[in-house]
């Protein structure tokens, strides 16, 4: 929680924060907001080429009864859409959460160039804290990683959707 | 190629091939033949809930622009809308090749009961091959598992899909 955010080990040294960080992962933390609201899991996405926003969404898995909607996944898809080409090697994927394995292989599947993530998951995290599936050297991709952009706001609205949950259960 | 489909190590003893196991991959290897038409690896998938087909799906990563157009991913997708429940704890899911990361995440996020496929994929399976996420005890659901069903015929399409592609370029 706040502590500076780090760049990965093993990671090429070019992969460092930007000034830009902070205002698209505010963006994120916009869906993750907006995904509250709506009673999801708050967790949101954006995705930016050379500092055009090309996707933002926020999870959906309840309202849209699929077990893929995830943030991170929809904002791909939206995203090769968008653009034309499913390979989204320029590309920065901005998201409130460290991904879970599914959101990380389609991250890998995508070519993405560069992710940063708010919050670590503990428990499910993928890129760094069960996995480390952005720069598996078994896989055909490595991924660009910075974590804990806005860590502690990215923490407290999970907190503040569980403690919800629990006392509405 | 041609041996006995096996029971994956660690798996509860009730996983075990069935009579229609191989009525299934073949509507699976179908939707596989229909991709390799359209210029896609060829891999399809089944989704099965009691003698009941709830998604079929191929591969349509190209046409569809779309680096999470998997099979898996698809059929996942149609069978939470179609029965209205994004858990499939009590599919079936049929799928040509052993699945990549991003699939065997979206299976483990869908809560899939049972996972049979056909190939292996040596370079980017992530079930036996290179990753072994349908029973990681770090995750929050573990799949049973059977593989090699039609596997000679599986790998086979691949095996032309590529020949093709080599010739073509």
């Amino acid at each position: 929680m706040g502590r500076i955010p780090e760049i990965h080990k093993g990671q090429a040294k070019t992969v460092v924060k930007t000034v830009m960080d902070k205002h698209y992962m505010r963006l994120a933390l916009k869906e993750a907001e907006a995904a509250f609201e709506e009673n999801e899991v708050p967790v949101g996405a954006v995705i930016v080429i050379e500092d055009r926003i090309i996707a933002t969404a926020r999870n959906r898995r309840e309202s849209a009864c699929d077990p893929t909607a995830h943030a991170e996944l929809m904002a791909i898809r939206e995203g090769a859409q968008r653009t034309g080409n499913w390979r989204l090697t320029d590309a920065t994927l901005y998201v409130t959460k460290e991904p879970c394995v599914m959101c990380a292989g389609a991250m890998v599947n995508a070519r993405l160039g560069r992710l940063v993530y708010g919050c670590e998951d503990e428990r499910y995290g993928a890129v760094k804290s069960r996995f480390q599936l952005a720069y598996d050297p078994n896989l055909n991709h490595t991924i660009k990683v910075v974590s804990g952009i806005m860590e502690k706001e990215c923490a407290d609205i999970l907190t503040r959707f569980f403690v919800k949950l629990r006392t509405t259960l």
